[in-house]
């Protein structure tokens, strides 16, 4: 066949066009590449060649091979393959695909489904899939019962190097062929460019073409964008709302009044390179907000969008395990080891958590120290509007995203390690147990700055003179104040910095990364004309679409969504950050798998697996998060109880309220070791200042109960755990009641689930009884 | 026919035990029987039946009628059918029935699933399935092709009196036919009587003779049991504890010490009616436990132990929607009406739990002042163990309950009603729906009480000189003070009376009614010698098993479920009790089932069904309802925050708790209106009483801020919300985590399923691909 076929192609090959998708008679199409470098010293790679492909014509797969003359680095063989009708029939039984029974049965008009029975559809999409299944089935060691067979075996150990169905057409010009159907033009042309930011996705299509799983995770990603849309608009109302009342505000008034915020001397915040300051130097506002039920209506109404694509997309039946259960390769070659079991895994995922933490707190307070040493004198030069408490905690959280990113980089590959280590038995337990660690070791890296400071700064620095040091007194390590205006704004600029930043860098690493690859795959390519560089090479030369491919883009959108929810009631903006950068997210993504990448071949998926119960388990810890970020972060229980019951004219608001939510403390009494030195307190500072305030509800000196908590330190901390609970039961509540309301599946799509279900069985009935 | 087989049955009649369940050839088993009385002036019913029997013959059923001079009453017919083994085969494809394929398959080493294809297997169980299946499909009306079909709407509509399997032997002795399994027989003498309450069910031969739901519920029934003795064990261990150290407990000693209990006078308890009394009155312990963990282990343990069922009873792949899908012959007549929308349905429920609330609280109300009109006159004979206060509880409580189950008559036909007005579809969804309201209208009604009292009795009942009143001070409707041991004796009393109570006239219920019924309806028969009372006469006079039977079992075990998990912090003996009812639970359910009911029909089902959801949301509601009653029905928290933080002498005791805990109150502020009458104070009350002693934290009067709360009673209140807000988080981060860490499936079943999974994947390619 060999001889007969080069002749052949001598003569043939400048007559196609090199945008051909079919074999060199025009008229097979073909459904799937093999590449190989070949090489000379390895026989027995030769000899797998020679059988596998033999397997293949035996199994009724057609093959036809370029010689590496062809190819434009003179070294790689090309094999292309085409199924024929009869093949995919067969298979499309094996597989269970369903194809429309007669023409007019493709219509969108769907009520009676008796016509989908077991014929082989001309899906392109499909018969990739078959083919691949074939592939993955079949020998490559003659007449051997073993597990030796399939394509993924011979790319790991190196007889192949790439197995690739073809793209249907160039993306930047419509194929020339009239039985050729251009999708992946249109695809680029009406859905993978920004400019189309404003359409529809046309997720049939993209279903059409690359098939559901990914179909999928556009159709999610799409309808994210949208829930998204309305989480926006409410958070920027209530962010414009807070900026619009902020003149009014009573409290930032008498902060910034010098009458008043400028003759309250405050406290040193760090042990003695820190002086003493006037409250008027922090004129800054704090918002608050939560739309916690967003998310519940978004994960509800996902469940039903989901519902009724697996329902038009004919998935209902369809077992989703098939082709994932066969043994990974490296499984055998090394489960002679023993597997790590539960307790290891999860002490070692504890150790990371903690050192993490650890490694964070100190970096933060090292880093706070040092830009804190003398925030009065050398940072004025900033100007009104930035604080130095604000200038240090921006700095502080750019540094800390750049240790987060390179933590990520590491952290990745210290998953996948560990994962290695534990040796799954299958594909489908390997994607999972990485799945989990990948998604655990992100959420510390990235969640620990903001927990620690929404939660753990500022709340135990016990008071002047007797403060609260980390790890004991003789580490020196003061626990940190934040703001008197709370620790919210630094908590806002840590989650503005780092979701930011995280979200910019991730749209650039995606973009460029596979552009700037190809463009180095293909530098010499480019210098052929156009009619040499044909559709396989040219595939061959785009990146390869890995199975993970799909898990870094949901990752990436679920740690979005903790950053949108966990802390929303700290930063009513976030939802809006998050949309825009979706809306960018989908095309470029979108850009990247038409342009970018080898076509995948086509997978399905029921729903978006383990990422819904992720998002579930992240939606409940948000209202935890929230209640107490508003409760214990925020300044609104203080300011409620003051309101309702310490306004000593009995009026209700906030005149007074800075006075009443500072303590006094008498400076003669600081320990050595706490008093600033000398040279740190500012010029005003001088004898006639004897006391000091700090944040905090205690008796002053002198008391009978002196720096004893007061009674309205019992009295917030009273109404702040009522606000919790009530908060967290009331929020629950609603959830359950809503979650129960909407039911999962929309009552449209399962009665016509119902119905089918009940003609089949009528059918099979009427058939078993009257054959 | 008929005319032969008279004369036939002439000369068989006395020659055939009246034991057989065989037709009179003795060869052909009876696997349904049907019975119906003549009535001469209907010709239609006459009509029907020759229709409806010609079709069950079309099919292949074979048919033998008994006049109705055979039978004992002279009235009813009684029409046997038998199912050929053709037919059997035929409808065990079209039901998808799975039966060995050879005999040496039925071992119980199950390596290869390849044996399972349809061939009918010869259980008597899945053949009576199969001509229940038949019968609910056949035609009565002759050349339609409308809906006129099925045994079910012939019932309904009189034409039949009573369709059912009959069992296959009498349960007092075995069966004297060789070829007749006798499970019966077996069931009784090994099971269903109490004496074997120590055995462990024979799981396997239920599901054999009674099907897989009922054999699923007697699983769960008896893995609940199992579970409770450890919850009872633990229980019983906390109790006797708090017995023993009932002595040492200075909090009691110094109530009942004449010096200190004794000299304490008490504010009166109700307005006007009641007089001032001695604290050392109420000698009586509270004690105090929760094991929260049981359920969820409970719960995680059961899904594992159901799914290894649903893999030995090979329920895998089996659907269960197939007969329920057929419409209620109900909807068809009457669905011109418009269906009641989900909000009339919710409104309904909700005044219906709004109405029981109120007439409790009223009930309640009203006895209270009855009983406690002059507690201390009238009631002192009931000995010295015996407190007013706990006497009027214990008669409260069975007065309650009296009046609960008789609501609970009410309302389960107003859940009937509500049901039948919005006229659901199917039969599935009949079910569903009533299940739903049955559920809700049984939680309201045996829960509400013990609501009240854990968390609202006693709650709001403002001081002396300034009662709270409920509906405004007009009403006269004075909150409801508990005893100063808290609210929590009362809770337990009221949890014991309507537990034990219910628990008790349950099963009186469910033995003694279907006896006295049978015993009823067989009168006449007895009469008869046993030679004469033919089998499917004995069966025709047992109760019909109706299509709810086993929701009332799961409804009354949920309910249980619900006392002893959502109030088990204030009576850790109450999974005792409920452990010692289900011993006997199991066994009369099982000797109803076996000997007063007729033989039900046997049906699929996976799983507990919606009972699973209702039980895990109870498990998450008794967290929170527990960590309430710790806080606020129990002592707990003052008695600690009084020992670490207010003790005077700086020790850690309770000494001096009791009067630390009363406030001051000064007789002469109170208002005419609650002031006590003259003839209600005790014999010792006279002038020189100024002040009285009342259950709360506030200032003395003649203090600046009298009648306030004082500082302990903030002190005390953030102690409580704190301890729920971290109960509540630790015992549902750790129910998540051991949720998460015991899988569903134990591993080994699910290597088992995909396994099976794979290998038949892989026959039918083999199959496909070669054929």
């Amino acid at each position: 066949m060999g001889s007969f076929q080069q002749d052949r192609a001598e003569i043939d090959k400048h007559q196609q066009s090199k945008d051909s998708i079919f074999f060199r008679d025009g008229v097979r199409r073909i459904d799937f590449v093999l590449s190989y470098v070949e090489d000379n010293d390895d026989a027995r790679k030769l000899e797998r060649r020679a059988i596998f492909e033999a397997n293949l014509r035996h199994v009724g797969l057609e093959l036809e091979t370029e010689d590496k003359s062809e190819s434009e680095d003179g070294k790689t063989y090309f094999v292309k393959i085409h199924a024929p009708w009869e093949v995919l029939a067969t298979y499309a039984d094996v597989l269970k695909i369903k194809a429309p029974f007669r023409a007019d049965d493709i219509l969108e008009n769907r009520e009676m489904p008796m016509g989908w029975l077991a014929t082989p559809s001309a899906s392109q999409k499909t018969s990739c899939t078959r083919v691949y299944y074939i592939l993955s089935r079949c020998s490559y060691i003659q007449d051997c019962e073993c597990d030796k067979k399939g394509i993924k075996r011979l790319l790991n150990n190196g007889t192949y190097t790439a197995a690739f169905p073809l793209h249907d057409c160039r993306y930047w010009k419509s194929s020339s062929y009239s039985n050729c159907e251009s999708d992946r033009y249109k695809l680029y042309r009406y859905w993978a460019r920004f400019l189309c930011f404003f359409k529809e996705q046309p997720i049939n299509l993209i279903r059409k073409y690359y098939g559901e799983k990914i179909g999928l995770y556009f159709a999610w990603l799409g309808f994210y964008t949208e829930m998204l849309l309305f989480a926006a608009v409410v958070g920027t109302i209530c962010f414009v709302y807070g900026l619009l009342t902020y003149e009014e505000n009573e409290w930032s008034k008498e902060i910034c009044d010098k009458k008043i915020g400028g003759n309250i001397v405050m406290c040193p915040l760090c042990d003695r390179k820190c002086g003493y300051w006037q409250l008027s130097k922090i004129c800054n506002s704090t918002w608050l907000n939560y739309l916690v039920l967003f998310m519940t209506l978004f994960l509800e109404f996902w469940k039903r969008r989901q519902a009724r694509l697996e329902y038009e997309w004919d998935l209902v039946d369809f077992e989703e395990e098939q082709q994932k259960l066969q043994l990974r390769p490296e499984y055998e070659s090394k489960c002679s080891k023993r597997k790590l079991n539960v307790i290891t895994q999860l002490t070692l995922i504890i150790a990371c958590i903690v050192g993490v933490i650890a490694y964070r707190l100190a970096v933060y307070a090292a880093f706070a120290s040092i830009m804190k040493d003398s925030p009065t004198s050398h940072l004025h030069v900033v100007g009104p509007y930035i604080t130095p408490q604000l200038a240090t905690s921006v700095t502080a959280s750019c540094i800390n995203f750049i240790i987060i990113m390179i933590l990520n980089f590491m952290y990745e590959r210290v998953a996948i390690w560990i994962t290695d280590l534990e040796v799954p038995k299958t594909h489908l337990e390997y994607e999972n147990k990485l799945t989990m660690k990948m998604f655990l070791f992100q959420f510390v890296n990235y969640y620990s700055s903001c927990f620690y400071v929404a939660f753990f700064k500022g709340k135990f620095v016990g008071y002047p003179g007797n403060y609260a040091y980390f790890f004991g007194s003789l580490s020196k390590l003061r626990n940190e104040e934040c703001d008197p205006g709370g620790c919210l704004i630094e908590l806002t600029t840590q989650l503005v910095v780092v979701m930011t930043g995280k979200q910019v860098w991730g749209n650039i690493q995606e973009a460029l990364v596979p552009w700037l690859m190809n463009w180095w795959g293909s530098r010499k390519a480019r210098c052929h004309p156009e009619s040499l560089y044909s559709r396989w090479e040219q595939d061959h030369d785009l990146q390869p679409f890995g199975q993970l491919g799909l898990f870094d883009e949901y990752l990436e959108m679920v740690i979005q969504f903790g950053f949108i929810t966990l802390f929303v009631a700290s930063f009513p903006l976030a939802p809006l950050l998050a949309l825009i950068n979706n809306i960018l997210e989908v095309r470029v993504d979108a850009w990247k798998l038409t342009t970018q990448f080898r076509r995948p071949v086509a997978a399905k998926a029921h729903c978006i697996g383990a990422w819904e119960e992720i998002l579930n388990a992240m939606a409940a810890l948000s209202v935890v998060t929230n209640a107490f970020i508003v409760a214990f972060t925020s300044d609104m229980i203080p300011r409620l109880v003051y309101m309702y019951a310490y306004q000593p004219d009995g009026e209700m608001n906030m005149k007074g309220y800075i006075n009443n939510s500072l303590s006094v403390f008498n400076i003669s009494e600081f320990p050595a070791e706490s008093r600033p030195e000398d040279g740190e307190n500012p010029s005003w500072f001088n004898g006639s200042v004897t006391t000091c305030r700090y944040r905090d509800y205690r008796y002053p000196s002198g008391h009978e109960k002196q720096y004893f908590h007061t009674m309205q330190f019992w009295h917030i901390l009273a109404a702040k755990l009522a606000f919790i609970i009530i908060m967290e039961h009331v929020v629950f509540m609603v959830k359950f009641v809503v979650a129960r309301l909407i039911s999962d599946v929309p009552s449209e799509v399962r009665a016509r689930v119902k119905r089918e279900r009940y003609l089949v069985q009528e059918y099979l009935h009427n058939y078993e009884v009257e054959k």
